[in-house]
């Protein structure tokens, strides 16, 4: 019997989330399917975060035990091979027996991506939320900080409650500006041969593009919609209506009303899930 | 009366391309719709590049004649807001009243983006071709070369024949390498407090992203799936199949069935679209 830590970044778009679902397609699903003809043998997967409908993962973790004798580097490739394109195999490693993808992680990094600019770029639309308004990262970013720590976070907890305990530990909180995107806004290259009009034009026309932030918050564990609501508590400082001061209030208070809006999930990553 | 210019980028997935059709949903038909509900008047749009379904545009380029009074500026968000989101007003013009958006154009830019790499990218299956066996950049870069000038390209033509003449000179001609989908493959943030086990992992896994090849062509004007074909044709030459000096010979003998196959359109860009 083998273990197998299966390393995976997907495009979170078609899929109704990561657990099984009526109502749609899920990545858990797709992935038992292709697992199970590759191995001939029935497969339950265990995973660090199980993502809502439209969220995207950089590096989600799952694992599942085996008597399959394919060889990691194989595994991967054939497992590939008979997945659809918007899920990839970033690795896949033999893990000891008693590693479990939920219960062994340490730490989980999720990222919201918000398009912050007057304009929409029509290629980010499944990939970050726009917000048209500007919004101070800065101010942003100081209040994040004020998330760092020990706390019960329930007041960022959609459906409260629905764990043992709220109490969670954010290691590490920030919010930076990063600027375009970077396909889409790529200088034109040089020409060979002329080609456009000497008569030059008086203004460009709008860049495609825009300004993006980028929430990055680390911690042991997460609640249910505790990030997207996070997000939302932390436009509302941006935007100038609280201050980083008011997210330590709100937490003391335990009242998830007094939080921010649950943004869309199209802004979320899971960028990484690390273990011992 | 007035003629006003657009300048246009779109997420062309959804579409089923600029032209009306029986099938789906046109670029074209959503745009004449918001244009005219803003000018009360039935519209009718002039377009520099019909792109076909799941062909994106960077700067495609339309025009009509209003006389409605709205200035520019405002007439531009005054679309944007009823468009949705996958349909990007880069700019807003007043333009004489001679201007035609598709016989003006002096010459237009199209790139086609593959995705060359073993592995597929999940964020980039709507916006490139993924081509998992290596090609050769610099030899389809010289091949490239052997499409510039004045021609008879009926050979890369799909439904020929369509046009009075197949005859069209192409000025650019250009194959780059380009690295990572960079928002996606950006280097972890450094962390105020330490996350990650000092344990190093023997490998990382697999980056997302890899390496793109974009091939940039503008023309006087193209046929028919012309773009896609070339780069069909190019791929055979990045292949090792064929040899640069194949592609004068192919134009040459003017037959379609010795030019390379027709891409998939979601690689396909518009990028621009040049007047006087």
């Amino acid at each position: 019997m083998r273990n197998l830590k299966l390393t995976l970044a997907y495009d979170g778009t078609k899929y109704v989330g990561w657990q099984i679902q009526s109502n749609g397609q899920a990545i858990q699903e797709v992935l038992e399917r292709c697992l199970s003809r590759l191995t001939g043998e029935e497969v339950k997967l265990l995973v660090a975060g199980r993502t809502d409908s439209g969220v995207h993962a950089l590096g989600q973790v799952c694992s599942f035990r085996t008597n399959s004798r394919i060889p990691c580097h194989g595994f991967r490739d054939a497992l590939q091979n008979i997945l659809p394109d918007d899920i990839l195999v970033r690795e896949v490693e033999e893990v000891p027996l008693d590693f479990h993808a939920t219960f062994s992680a340490k730490c989980k990094h999720y990222r919201y991506v918000i398009l912050n600019s007057k304009y929409p770029n029509p290629f980010a639309q499944r990939y970050a939320y726009h917000y048209h308004v500007a919004l101070d990262s800065d101010v942003m970013h100081a209040a994040a900080q004020e998330l760092l720590g020990t706390h019960d976070f329930r007041c960022f907890e959609t459906r409260w409650p629905n764990k043992a305990t709220s109490v969670r530990t954010i290691l590490h909180a920030a919010v930076t500006r990063q600027t375009g995107w970077p396909i889409f806004t790529y200088p034109q290259p040089t020409f060979s041969q002329p080609y456009a009009s000497p008569r030059a034009r008086s203004a460009p026309a709008e860049p495609i593009g825009g300004e993006f932030l980028w929430i990055d918050l680390v911690a042991n564990g997460f609640l249910y919609n505790m990030v997207r609501t996070i997000v939302g508590t932390l436009i509302r400082v941006g935007r100038g209506y609280w201050e980083p001061s008011d997210i330590r209030r709100i937490i003391k208070q335990q009242d998830r009303t007094l939080a921010g809006e649950t943004v869309p999930p199209q802004g979320l990553y899971l960028v990484k899930a690390t273990y011992d």
